[in-house]
């Protein structure tokens, strides 16, 4: 089992918990839940197999991951109630996903041979567009587009260390390891502490430029 | 003319009809009837072609089935109004599309010799994306989502059949039929008798586990 | 550098910089103006390129696409305060991308040989998906679902334009400025002087038909 392989395992696991916990603020069936925890399981990864041409997409070649998804929803459609605020336990179990999934996205695209700039969007993308698609189809406003926090910027500080690490010293494990421990501390930092980067703020247009 | 053909027609017209209702809901013009129309009949279909690595999308290879649902969103755009309740009516010719498309889905991962797990999953997002993507862009609430209905849980019922018949029985065809009345079934029975699956209710964390 | 290239690369600035409004809108950071404007700019056309099974999607053959998309973005983040409605500029601006990104469909289409209705689709979709994928990802109401205004319909007579250019004269690239033109000038004649298409308007049902 490769790197690779466990870091896909692992993205679609806490992914699914997220998306559970999100079908059970919607107050869905068992099979609501397991289909909102699978979509949110290999959304991201889909995209990027599709957009990369993979021969075939991960979850169909291997269905186990769809699997491991439904058990992460069941746990979660009997155990949610025992949490106290299942907003902070999706943010947080979310944060664990992107800094899983950005690395498995960022690894398929160095073993496809890609270059830097397919490299960080494939890591970028495989971390947020399941989030995304959770989102959306649950109608709760995009973790992307939560005003003040670094998510995507994680994401792509995370892609960008990768690239550096693979490229100055070598080993890709190493690289992937460094992308999900700065992914990870950046969007941990940024719901702890409130590190942010400087939104748009619109003023009144200036009279001379 | 096969069997999956004319399942892949019959869901076209059946999902083209409720795509052009709620664009009638949302007061669209023609041309806005013609996409959410089309988008609803070949939505499910597409993803899965996407999924399954086929060569081409069904509806690429043959533009007719598009004319199909161009038809049916005319229909509606000259008669809508002479229906009496179109939410009702959406729900139950949904209702029909999903018994329709849910085999459909099933038939073609069969086909491509695909495993227990995909062919349900194939089944299941043929028969519920083209109806979420019609829901998500005119904003409605995904029947997916629905409280306290069956949707996910009649197609999944329904693939399971499918499958039981086919390695128990054989026929294809046949599998396919059962999968079509358990889906319709199941669904029917819970908008008309409420049949449904326990929903997740959140409760006050326990003290003890 | 051919004229299909042009088109696509003109596009994907002009949808960046819509997106990049959106995100102004929704006063996200500058990753966030990033994802947006490279999710608008790209989109309608990743769309294509999966359903016609190019061998590899544009901007993954060509990743300056997404760096044109991401000079946009930059840009608005620095400049958007400057304009006095942000509304009225993004509607503007996509009817120019509208009107850009309609032909670059239609052409490669055309190129791959496909029939009339297969063009006329690919047409709109990459002309309507971008802004439709910002739309729902930003919860805008979609343009495409704009009660009263050609949009839709500006890109199906842009398209229908072109295959009749093409057929009856035969110069492409004709066929694709002429499309440009009649998607810009519907679209356009539509905001400024309220052009439109009879919507659907419920009637109470009547007695007898």
């Amino acid at each position: 089992m490769t790197l690779l392989v466990v870091l896909d395992y692992l993205s679609v696991f806490i992914f699914a918990l997220t998306g559970a916990l999100v079908a059970s603020r919607a107050q869905l069936d068992l099979l609501g839940f397991l289909f909102i925890a699978s979509l949110t399981a290999v959304g991201g990864g889909t995209v990027r197999d599709l957009l990369v041409n993979r021969e075939v997409v991960f979850w169909i070649a291997n269905p186990w991951y769809i699997g491991t998804a439904c058990v992460a929803a069941v746990l979660v459609f009997f155990t949610a109630h025992l949490l106290e605020n299942r907003r902070r336990a999706i943010d947080w179990l979310d944060a664990g996903a992107l800094a899983v999934a950005v690395p498995a996205g960022v690894g398929v695209a160095l073993n496809l041979g890609h270059g830097p700039a397919v490299v960080v969007i494939m890591g970028m993308m495989t971390g947020a567009f399941g989030g995304l698609m959770r989102d959306v189809v649950c109608n709760e406003v995009p973790l992307v587009l939560r005003q003040g926090e670094l998510y995507l910027s994680a994401a792509f500080a995370g892609a960008l260390v990768a690239l550096a690490v693979r490229f100055a010293i070598g080993p890709t494990p190493l690289a992937l390891l460094a992308c999900a421990v700065v992914t990870f501390l950046l969007r941990a930092g940024s719901m702890a502490f409130g590190w942010k980067l400087p939104v748009y703020k619109s003023r009144p247009p200036r009279n001379r430029m």
